[in-house]
């Protein structure tokens, strides 16, 4: 975030743009709490005058809207993609939406840590939750199929199966920091391989 | 929830009593958030005075510190409990902390909700992130010693493992409810499996 603030996306512009006004709105949103985060507050935060924020956007829960579609776009895209890889059986393809998934998170880190803790406060909220399910509903037809093709167990419930997985995945918002040890990719297959294939240890290569 | 309003806990009762106070407040912490909810708001909810609320907590930070440390104390128990247990492996140990966690998370939801919510901006916030960074440590901790016994995985970094196991299990907070189709123990057996097992099909009884 402070890159944005002071780099690329700054230099040689006298004042910001939406997309500043955005990233701000959402390390604020992230950082204070949604409810508790004014126009004014962000306005202080970056300088500026109130107006000059209501220049870019016309209000608190455009912000929000804008932030939570940047985090369901991503996530329903890496969804999609995976889902309808053809040719693949529905196990590589719930390992394809794993791995995107995690590179979905990484990469929209705050606007996906802000749509995880929303509450369906309002209309805005709501739509963002029916979004989420949405996808959360194809991931576990995908488990379901995988099940049924018997290529990954069918003792545990799908939709249960599903939650656990996408379980850890999401909880990447809480604790993955950018810069760390592991490449976004290298994060990607130590969260397959968890979820996939658990804590055996490795005495042999497995067998798929 | 509604219970504790209209049930045991108040029935025969004039008004209501501080541990009514505290699940009511927990619960308006958890839907609307905990800045945007003040005492007002919780005595609007409870039918009472706010003169008659602080006859029972000094503050909205003293229910706050209240709830998390109901959280805490119940997961820093469990762990210690499936950390201390002698002749155990930590591989064992590791499985009866899964375990033990499940079922606080469950007995304890809203608290434990509003815990994995904290950011920090506060003093008892930090507390609370401190005492959950000590209880996260000794996870780990165990992680570790079960990879040096060479009794689970030793290709990823324990601290990964332990982040992607936990977080799993407390990803119940956002899809849990009560009364679903499985028990509290049903689910920790369910969890222990898929983390420690992951997906392969069971076309045998495993190992171990």
């Amino acid at each position: 975030m402070t890159e944005e603030r002071t780099g690329a996306a700054r230099r040689g512009r006298p004042g910001y743009d939406r997309a500043t006004v955005l990233r701000r709105a959402i390390s604020l949103f992230n950082e204070r709490g949604y409810e508790a985060t004014s126009i004014a507050d962000l306005a202080r935060d970056l300088g500026v005058t109130k107006s000059a924020v209501f220049h870019h956007v016309s209000s608190k829960e455009d912000l929000l809207a804008a932030a939570l579609d940047e985090a369901l776009d991503g996530l329903a895209a890496a969804t999609d993609a995976a889902v309808a890889s053809t040719g693949a059986s529905a196990r590589e393809r719930l390992r394809a939406a794993v791995t995107e998934s995690v590179s979905i998170l990484v990469e929209h880190l705050p606007a996906v840590t802000l749509l995880l803790r929303v509450r369906g406060n309002s209309a805005v909220e709501q739509r963002a939750l029916q979004r989420r399910r949405a996808i959360d509903d194809r991931l576990a037809a995908l488990v379901r199929e995988a099940a049924a093709d018997g290529d990954i167990r069918d003792d545990i419930e799908p939709e249960l199966v599903s939650r656990l997985i996408f379980g850890a995945v999401n909880s990447l918002v809480e604790w993955y920091r950018p810069g760390g040890p592991l490449s976004p990719e290298e994060l990607g297959a130590a969260v397959v391989r968890m979820t996939f294939e658990g804590l055996a240890p490795r005495t042999e290569v497995p067998p798929r």
